[in-house]
């Protein structure tokens, strides 16, 4: 759809994770949180409500894989999941369009291509201001490991 | 389980708006946003991982029908779901079960049994700090309108 921020991002490729059926899996820009991934539904679909039972299945098959990638790679648990759509009824009319915020939470210090990612709030709700811009290398090598282990998840 | 504060609270009746093979869905004490629910996986399980397909079908039945209800009952849109069992996590071991909060939102006042509820942050991520008791009167015509629009839905 076109006016969609997150149609126009669906090929993106430098930060795919994986691409089902149904939905795209992708790196955030944002690592705030190591292995922070936005999960968008494939069709223009503005809630929860409007999803296909093939839309939640695959999903469901993506949430277990998800999960599991973060926590053999990273060692994350548990995994915090999000669908909100809020920023989309800033404008009217609202465009929103279905994904999930992934948040692995780590309960030590992780180290990633010689940076270190911690979560100080471990065992409380996120910190939405816990942001990190990093190196396109080391955004590159959490990428390659979380795909490899979703693949193989 | 015992130990697990989670499944001491699955038969509680004065919350109750619907039950499923799979799931509870209770009216949260915390009114802060109108229509504030939890929806319970009934089985002990710690994380979306470990979920059925029957038990992620019968969510996306539920996420659908507690949708309309909100949106039908008192204008609510977009809907906000969060997974994360952070809590669980600070003691050792953990002893998570699968629950998700949902947070109805709203672009204007409502009121309901005399009562005004505002969402001054609309448009945005939700506030953990928005938080409000209200009557128990009150709150049972909340309980009632939902359920009611939940089971006709």
């Amino acid at each position: 759809m076109q006016n969609c921020a997150v149609c126009n991002h669906l090929n993106d490729e430098t930060n795919s994770i994986a691409k089902t059926d149904y939905w795209v899996v992708a790196l955030a820009p944002d690592q705030g949180y190591l292995g922070r991934c936005y999960v968008t539904l494939l069709q223009h679909k503005g809630s929860l409500a409007d999803l296909s039972k093939e839309e939640w299945a695959d999903f469901a098959e993506i949430a277990k894989k998800l999960e599991h990638a973060v926590a053999e790679s990273f060692g994350a648990q548990p995994s915090n999941w999000a669908c909100m759509m809020n920023n989309a009824y800033q404008m009217t009319p609202a465009n929103p369009h279905v994904h999930w915020h992934f948040r692995p939470r780590y309960n030590k210090s992780v180290i990633v291509n010689g940076l270190t990612f911690d979560d100080p709030l471990y065992g409380h709700h996120y910190d939405r201001d816990q942001r990190r811009t990093i190196d396109s290398e080391s955004f590159q090598t959490v990428r390659g490991v979380l795909k490899t282990a979703f693949e193989t998840s």
